[in-house]
């Protein structure tokens, strides 16, 4: 497969993975929090999944289509490990939709940072709020949901929040 | 239609028009020529459609993940209205598929970047040979080629190098 082929095969699992979760929370009241602006085609994509939500946006600087940088009172600039405990104030257990995608190309890099992220991204997902992400994640209250038809396991991840249980 | 989706149509098509391409040209001898290397995906797609031809890639610069870096002898850094010309000495009516995507997402710079290029790939292409381009082009001795099937007209675009004729 060429790397033509993967991204493309990657750009679908995404899609279909927003989609499904769009899905999913069609019934919970909350807001939606993309994380990784990027040149903002998935927030784009967010937009008209969610035309009547409040989308908040992390990024580190701004390097998205003019189209797609999201308003002010929406837009947090700064790194993600200060920005998103800044937002528990706003969003606690608020969050019906979180899509995370920090990649900037580097697998491991991209990794280490998702896994730093995801225990400050738990407290914003309400119950049975779903969080979308790239690197597959391991968090405290966060269960793996099966993946949209089609999509090969690994490529893209899905998880839902769910109550704290004691470990046996 | 969101910036996402029409994005993964633009995949979509280039893959399928470069693949129709490489069919169309299995009987011609002669290189690939690659203009416009980017992140190196698709000419990592071409290394696996034409595993046994030489592949020449133009880019003024590089920023291609390192697996996508062409060898030296084939890789021509610097301006493409000055590479094109130097690459006639070698490449004069040899190429069978030429790839045009010098997109840096500002449309109208890019086919006015594309309307200068075509001139200068066209004496490189054999006849018969096939130009896929991502804007739409017009030059002397390119007919248009229809669409792989499922793609959108203009979506991407690709030509056959023919005799000139005179017009009436």
């Amino acid at each position: 497969m060429s790397r033509l082929d993967s991204f493309i095969r990657r750009l679908e699992a995404q899609r279909a993975c927003l989609e499904m979760a769009a899905d999913l929370v069609r019934g919970l009241d909350g807001e939606v929090l993309e994380l990784g602006l990027g040149n903002g085609r998935t927030y784009d994509h967010l937009r008209k999944l969610f035309p009547h939500r409040d989308i908040y946006v992390c990024e580190r600087t701004v390097a998205a289509h003019p189209d797609c940088v999201p308003p002010p009172q929406f837009f947090l600039l700064g790194d993600m490990r200060e920005t998103l405990p800044a937002l528990r104030a706003r969003l606690a257990e608020r969050v019906v939709l979180a899509h995370l995608d920090p990649g900037n190309g580097e697998i491991a890099a991209s990794k280490a940072l998702a896994n730093q992220l995801a225990p400050l991204i738990v407290p914003l997902l309400q119950l049975n709020g779903v969080l979308v992400s790239e690197p597959a994640i391991t968090a405290d209250r966060l269960s793996a949901l099966p993946l949209p038809g089609g999509i090969e396991p690994g490529r893209y991840n899905t998880y839902r929040r769910i109550n704290h249980r004691s470990l046996p």
